[in-house]
């Protein structure tokens, strides 16, 4: 989204986030290791991660005032996962910190030949529970909060923070990456869902990914928007809109709708864009019809000797949609 | 070696380590990933390591009074390692602490299915330098001690450490895993050198492991002992004896010799036993003859049930010879 086309906030809005923080050990490896073998790292670095963590780094970095409730200790990694997000104006005073155990971390294995990056994953330890997060913690995170945000991990816990935030009218939005437990009771309180490209056909067995964007926001009646990440081909939006029954509303496949708004894409814009269709009955058949707009977002291109690293790039794609819901 | 079969210590002779410690991070895992996936740990725990760090444990167990020099920083993983050192009674007044940088760790895959163990080192950084180890240090730490032990890491101040150690007639023993950049100077001054199994006939070229060893013993005038460990075969010792011209000693191909050790062991034994041959004079066919003594080690037959992990083995089995080199 590039900075022209979006406009300026008044007020610095408040968002919440629950979910995973983590730090990321990179190790960067001459090669990939056969099992049993022994090698060593060719460089090695420690850098805050996770996708709630990546997430409000991006909303702080984009002006949002975002604060971050998860669970950490008190060891190495924890205390520097909470100077890194503290000096990317991340608010970390709701963070749960355990005196014992571990903080989550990724052990992430990076060839440098082939560019591979393995990730092994340790979830923190003790886990986090609802009781780590008394109500009135809660009620002050969520004061004055515009929306919060979920990366679908610690369903217990999330579904109590949603389940507050449902009742004060605070706009929900969850990151589904992929099936998880609670993920379904979560998508039954939000308001936006970022999916990753494969997920919402895995979840809704639809044969494409409009349609299966119309089955979703069939399912989830609440749901305002249902966004798809594509990678560098960009994004896929679905938009609910008020069913106005008096007016004549045109009505089209879904389908035919995006290969339409694809068709109008110009590549030799080097600029992301946003191509809307005008307010339609989208129709998805045999599943329904949703009246809506469907969107398809173009990603900015990028010479690939600028390519660094694209970890994190999905995370920060959902921090701008958060900056976005803002000004709605 | 049971405690049963080695001579009580007078006094509690004081040793010193000189390589690497290290913390090990194990991360059990499903199965070993393939490049790009992304899996986690189903178990995840954190302990000592590293060549010295293990041997000097072992030592201190023995009952002797390890004093270990080394480099570490001031981060999680080198607070740990140092306390539990200190625990085991291993003096860590010497250790060179950095309050910048890493401390050296390895990041061990454990397969649950295949038992695999894949290692990936990191070193520490800054590197170890001689100018870390002040004079003054240097001799406090050799103050009274009997023997010196190296893993061979660090070459540059190894090397200086050895060199006092020798003008000071303090024992050196050198534990030989694989060729390193410095070991040769380093075995020039040594008396013990404990050699992993394929060290010997990589190194030299020889036939055999017998040979391999009195090849050894003929390079370094100094080696009272070179000794090789076989895992669970055991391990096999050459120690050089004095050769006095005006008695009569046999000769024997050193080959030979050892096939008349292996044939009078006892499998029915399940406790670790050693078969020495006579002073003899051990003739290497092409390579030359030394006058002493080869021995053959066997290990505790140990039930697969009862067996756990053999890591640490080896510098278990190194200690061991430690202490034995205190009783000469």
């Amino acid at each position: 989204m590039s900075s022209d086309s979006v406009l300026p906030l008044l007020e610095t809005p408040i968002i919440v986030g629950f979910g995973g923080v983590g730090v990321d050990f990179l190790a960067v490896v001459p090669f990939f290791p056969k099992p049993d073998a022994k090698i060593r790292t060719t460089e090695f670095k420690v850098q805050g991660g996770g996708n709630t963590g990546n997430t409000m780094t991006c909303a702080a970095r984009l002006g949002l005032k975002p604060r971050i409730i998860s669970k950490v200790s008190t060891d190495a990694p924890g205390k520097s996962m909470m100077e890194e997000l503290e000096a990317e104006g991340v608010d970390t005073s709701f963070l749960v910190v355990s005196k014992e155990g571990t903080s989550p971390f990724s052990y992430i294995i990076v060839d440098s030949q082939t560019k591979t990056r393995t990730c092994i994953f340790t979830p923190g330890y003790p886990p986090m529970v609802p009781a780590d997060l008394p109500k009135a913690n809660l009620l002050s995170a969520l004061d004055g909060a515009r929306v919060v945000y979920f990366d679908a991990r610690m369903a217990d816990s999330a579904l109590v923070i949603a389940q507050e935030a449902f009742r004060q009218n605070i706009s929900i939005l969850i990151d589904a990456e992929r099936p998880r437990e609670g993920l379904n009771d979560l998508l039954g309180l939000a308001d936006y869902v970022v999916c990753s490209e494969n997920f919402p056909k895995a979840w809704t067995e639809a044969s494409s990914i409009p349609r299966a964007l119309v089955s979703i926001i069939l399912r989830f009646p609440r749901l305002k928007f249902a966004i798809v990440t594509l990678g560098k081909e960009g994004c896929i939006m679905l938009e609910k809109c008020v069913d106005d029954e008096s007016s004549h509303i045109e009505e089209m496949d879904v389908d035919s709708c995006l290969t339409s708004l694809t068709k109008t894409k110009d590549d030799s814009i080097a600029m992301p864009t946003c191509i809307a269709s005008p307010v339609t009955k989208l129709i998805a058949e045999g599943i329904g019809s949703v009246c809506g707009r469907l969107y398809f977002g173009t990603t900015e291109k990028i010479p690939p000797s600028e390519l660094i690293d694209t970890t994190g790039a999905g995370d920060a794609f959902t921090g701008a949609v958060l900056y976005g819901s803002c000004q709605m």
